[in-house]
């Protein structure tokens, strides 16, 4: 059960025109599931992505990183079920066949095609079986078909993600759209598990880049599930242009600023509903770090916060063991760190400061915080400026039952 | 359960002349329980210690370091039941109030005293019903008390944890005794959580303080449980020099190679022990890592596979979903790693090599290493000659339920 979080109905995702989506069940992995989708863009489509940092990435994302360098890309295929990753010399072999196929399925070249794996790590992409579901999704392709694409990219999550929303630059509707996948495993270093966010707008090839990665950092690159970063994790942005608006291609204008901060806002609700749909989740938690001399060090002390199994359980448990966090913030890696600075406070509820316990603080009030679905905690390093926010969810026994049981 | 693990007989533990331990229950937080123990060393004992580099340290952590830098120590004292962290300067007036109590007791100066604490952080040392233990420490002070102050320093320990052995150096018998503690928030840095061992060795001031740091080095920095590192962590050796050997003062020499080896030997003992106990712990791990370029870059491997949840859990499942494995040393932050040369082995079991699975790999034989209590992974890097190891334990419901229960 996500907490606080449902997917938006299928009527409220706009269709973004000159995106087309299709779906299939290919049996990539289990029988009788969405698991196949497959993106076509109109030529003149910008499309930018940010992409995982783990050294074992999946063959598909190298295959994103080569064609995104050297080609207009036209489509993009999703498959669940099996990562592609840990795979090896057969794995990039893999990848290149499905963007053959698509290729041939849509009359494209393969350089054109991005393509996407999420699921077990380590084993073989049954690629026959996907090129043999691609005809079913070129079928269906349909702009206003989000809802189902949504789910088609699940693995272990409850619900689908999705999110969208319109707005009007000079005069021009703009409608943004994007969905997002992922539950575990999810420790998001320059990209999220899976996203893909699509917009209408007219907007500069170096603009799309720019602005994939502004709206990875503000959302998939602050959230934390486990602290696992995954081999798959991709965030891509497409720009159709369709919208009729005149091209967006400077960055100070008034123009870029409202279709970043949409953009920017779409992305931190599909990471947002990711953590809200942790493993296990019970609870949703925002770990706000101001005072810090820099945000770096802000967001190290979140993460600190974030990845803390003892802090998670904690607030599993609605235990007020404070104590956790204070300990987590000691061992975040600040060296310098005077710790009579420093506060906490769990929602409004001011626990600590001088380095100890806030002597008007009660245990019942940070109880009554505890027991919330979404709570936040604030710590304020009293060194600088600087604030950073970092969100997570709690470690409850069926994040060990889910990841016990995975594969079987 | 520990995973093959039982606390040695009181009658294996040998006394270490010149070093005498009383305890009794105080009722620090809970009633009926050992939970204050004392140690009395004879004029002339070498005292060295590493503590934890968590900056929210407790306050006799900090009274440790200030007594150890300026005093010949002659006691030790150790709480369980309450950290005496998270609690500012009243803490520092906690710890120091206790010392002097000691000190009084035992006829010394209270900045001979060292204090240790351990339990819940954020919540006051109850020290009137500490120092009201003491007298009861002290009348029960023997040389053979070993047994029983390894429970007296218990808190979420199913095991007292205690070693002991023998050895001749120059035709004199020399024994080396040690307790320890600790079962969560384990992530030593530079330190356990609490760890004591004694010999009576004559050692000069300068090899005590390098052989403390050597036995930590090789011992508890080397373990984890869940990755948060505790505010007390802290490693004590004491040498009385009763053994009657010629001071050992030349760290090249014959005698202090076999002390150190059989110190070491001791400290490693004492850390495992509190893997082996490790909060809902089914599986002993070993992390070995081969082919690195340096001892770091392989202790950075080890530890993001140690404290990867995903990984842990799969072994607490015994499935042999080891995808997993390979994107922890994937995100472990060699950013020049390169994948086709990294080998992975479950025991002898040879699971992956170039960037992939190994063709000749069958699930099966995974799978029976998976079923063991303790199983080895082997990373090799291939990219060098530098070693490490790094112990851990599997992520079970249990963790959970015991840390969600821990103060209840």
């Amino acid at each position: 059960m996500p907490v606080n979080y449902s997917t938006p109905a299928a009527e409220h995702l706009f269709p973004v025109p000159g995106v087309r989506l299709g779906i299939t069940q290919a049996g990539i992995r289990k029988a009788n599931r969405r698991d196949l989708l497959l993106v076509a863009l109109e030529p003149g489509s910008r499309v930018a992505g940010v992409f995982t940092r783990n050294r074992f990435c999946a063959a598909p994302v190298h295959v994103c990183r080569s064609h995104l360098a050297q080609s207009e890309i036209r489509a993009l295929v999703v498959n669940t079920g099996i990562a592609n990753a840990g795979t090896g010399e057969p794995g990039m072999q893999a990848a290149q066949q499905t963007c053959a196929a698509v290729a041939e399925v849509l009359g494209l070249n393969a350089q054109q095609v991005l393509p996407f794996s999420t699921g077990v790590i380590l084993e073989p992409l049954p690629v026959e079986r996907l090129v043999a579901g691609l005809p079913g999704c070129a079928a269906d392709l349909q702009e206003n078909n989000w809802h189902d694409a949504a789910h088609a990219i699940m693995t272990t999550d409850t619900v689908a993600k999705a999110a969208s929303r319109q707005i009007v630059l000079a005069g021009k509707t703009i409608t943004i759209t994007g969905i997002s996948k992922g539950a575990g495993m999810i420790r998001p270093n320059m990209a999220t598990m899976l996203g893909f966010v699509a917009t209408d707008a007219a907007l500069s090839p170096a603009l799309t880049q720019q602005l994939v990665k502004e709206a990875a950092d503000g959302s998939f690159n602050c959230i934390t599930v486990d602290g696992d970063t995954s081999t798959n994790d991709s965030f891509i942005l497409m720009a159709t242009g369709k919208a009729g608006n005149a091209e967006i291609s400077d960055a100070a204008s008034a123009e870029y600023q409202a279709l970043a901060e949409a953009v920017c806002a779409i992305a931190l609700e599909l990471a947002q509903a990711i953590i809200r749909d942790g493993e296990g989740a019970t609870k949703f938690i925002t770990v706000h770090v101001e005072g810090g001399q820099n945000e770096a060090e802000c967001k190290q002390v979140g993460y600190a916060i974030a990845h803390s199994p003892l802090t998670k359980t904690a607030f599993f448990a609605s235990d007020p063991n404070l104590g956790r966090i204070l300990a987590a913030v000691g061992y975040a890696g600040i060296d310098d760190l005077d710790v009579s600075g420093v506060r906490m406070w769990l929602d409004d509820v001011l626990v600590s400061k001088d380095g100890g316990r806030n002597p008007e603080y009660r245990e019942e009030q940070g109880a009554a915080v505890m027991k919330q679905a979404e709570i936040t905690i604030r710590i304020d390093l009293g060194r600088g400026d600087a604030t950073a926010s970092v969100w997570t969810c709690d470690l409850s026994y069926d994040y060990v039952k889910i990841n016990a049981d995975y594969r079987s």
